[in-house]
């Protein structure tokens, strides 16, 4: 039986980000957003935890070194979204509406281009210390 | 292949308690729970926290409004275990013993009805910090 | 000897903000506060803990009903900073450089005059967990 | 100028209490209390960090030793009030409204007999992770 | 259908240790371990986190006692490892890297054996609040 | 009257260390630090917790840059003592016993020299969770 073992690396961003749906008024996006959808924003220091599965290199002991890790997330994932504003600094959420769901996938999709395919990756992201979400659930 | 993502609300309440088997002699009770069988209770701050997995709405990018979410968890489970006395208070509790296995499964009994069938749930209740648990479990 | 007591209450708020001083350059802002600079501003879950010094009351057992500082600072603070921008959305940061500092100080001005003088105040204000502030200073 | 310092130790302990005046009607109790006045009881995770203030010794290089600070702690405080009911189960409560000043304060009272008076002593109580006091107060 | 639910217990032990590959140069191993391979040793407070899955037993409400699964971690793991130096000091890392996934599969390994099969069981280890590890991973 | 503010900046390093004093038997050092005399020592992670006060720049709203204090602890102390061995990998502590006591005043006097006379400064420092201290000491 092969030896599967998580490791898990936390990193954070602080951003600026509002939600709403182009399509709606004003009153159809605060009745489903609330103050979420302030037309000036409102910001999060976000706690991302990227989870990697693999089995352990015999000699290192390691499944991917953690600063390897942690340096593909500070280049690839939090370069592009630290202290900016989601809806108006970055491509990603140009149109797409910066929800917790939508950021950790979007997350998602970038991580997983950069680590071997004989990894498995998942991705926690805490809005707030009472509001977070994980891609891809790892079943309820 | 569906985007399924887990979305998770933390809640907490503050309850009294006394673990013990009516069965039993107290001596019984002592050798198994120990101090948490003391007749005058004791109590904890007990963290909940709720995950729902789906596949988030194209439009809203929410797979569930998590103000709802904890709207619902405020009406049918703080309400009714919030500054209570689980053993005296509490039907659920009148007659099974409420430890946080049990505590854990009856807020997930509650929760399910509340959410749609497509939705899956899981509960983490938190007794205190050190222990503890979680249900269905994820599997270990 | 008095029976002086501390009694704190924490509280959140998320908002977004934007550090930068109107007579300077973009090229002095950017020299000074990097990427809080951001003109599109970034964000914030604000960490708040109260901190207010009396005698408790003999019969009660109270310093101040705590339910009652949580619904003033909710009224009086959160209220008008809880997914804000403050540097658009609120009077107070209109051309005052919303610095953690800045902001402590305006909300220990708040709440000072909702409170009986014979209670002392103090605020601290976490940014992130990492970057803090308190005002009064309590000697370092 | 001596080389003043602080050593602290966190605690903590589980209780069950009642928050009341029993001169005062049920309605009266309600008004002021709120929920904290069940008759039947609630409870909470209390966490304890006792601040000793002294030099260290110049050969040691300890102001006491921690593990003789917890020992005091587990034998003078905790055996007294873990798992109890402070109303019902202690002395120091019975006719004393068990609010978190009170707790502190007795607490308090209960270690400065046990230091050696060359040592400040200050004692800090979280009722939960956002109501807390602190006896004396340092000053706001 | 099984009333599956996982009990959790967080425990914590201080350790030294250093990573490095023995058939390796200096150069070589700092290339990989960075600082990590100090060869004098640096050091981490671990917090381990054990999961064991069950059904309650339908009369005492538990999945096992937590009390006697704390008293087995700290029989069987923290006696052997807190207060030490993983390299010089224990058997199980004398030639194995001790890496936090070497670390945490052979937790898994002493505890395994002292639970009953018919409950699931997997180890948390975090090395610091950034760097965490889980054995056998629960799928990404 | 001066806006005297504390602000705050929170850094981490991991280390081992081993508690004993030389002119003691073996026996004494085990009855004085039980198990932190380990002779080939255990370790932490330390959390550094550096307050300083003064008044706000009315331009900026800065006390003091953070990232500049944050700069000024990397280069000064945790580029000295992270991943080390303080027995014996430091000057300061190649004769001076390392407690947090004697950690934490190391630490101060390093920067105390780093920041300007106007500037108060204390350092706070956490062993582990439930241990810790701080010099100067605020007054109990």
């Amino acid at each position: 039986m092969e030896r599967k073992t998580a490791v898990f690396r936390k990193e954070h961003f602080n951003a600026a980000h509002r939600l709403f749906v182009p399509e709606w008024t004003d009153a159809q996006n605060q009745a489903q957003f609330g103050k979420c959808s302030n037309p000036h924003f409102h910001g999060h220091n976000y706690e991302l935890v990227v989870k990697v599965v693999g089995v352990p290199d015999p000699l290192t002991g390691y499944v991917i070194n953690l600063s390897t890790l942690s340096s593909i997330i500070q280049h690839k994932v939090l370069s592009r979204f630290d202290h900016k504003n989601l809806n108006l600094d970055t491509e990603e959420f140009a149109s797409l509406n910066p929800t917790a769901e939508n950021i950790v996938y979007v997350i998602y999709q970038i991580l997983r281009k950069e680590l071997d395919m004989s990894l498995e990756l998942s991705v926690r992201l805490y809005e707030t210390e009472r509001n977070f979400v994980e891609y891809p659930a790892s079943g309820a």
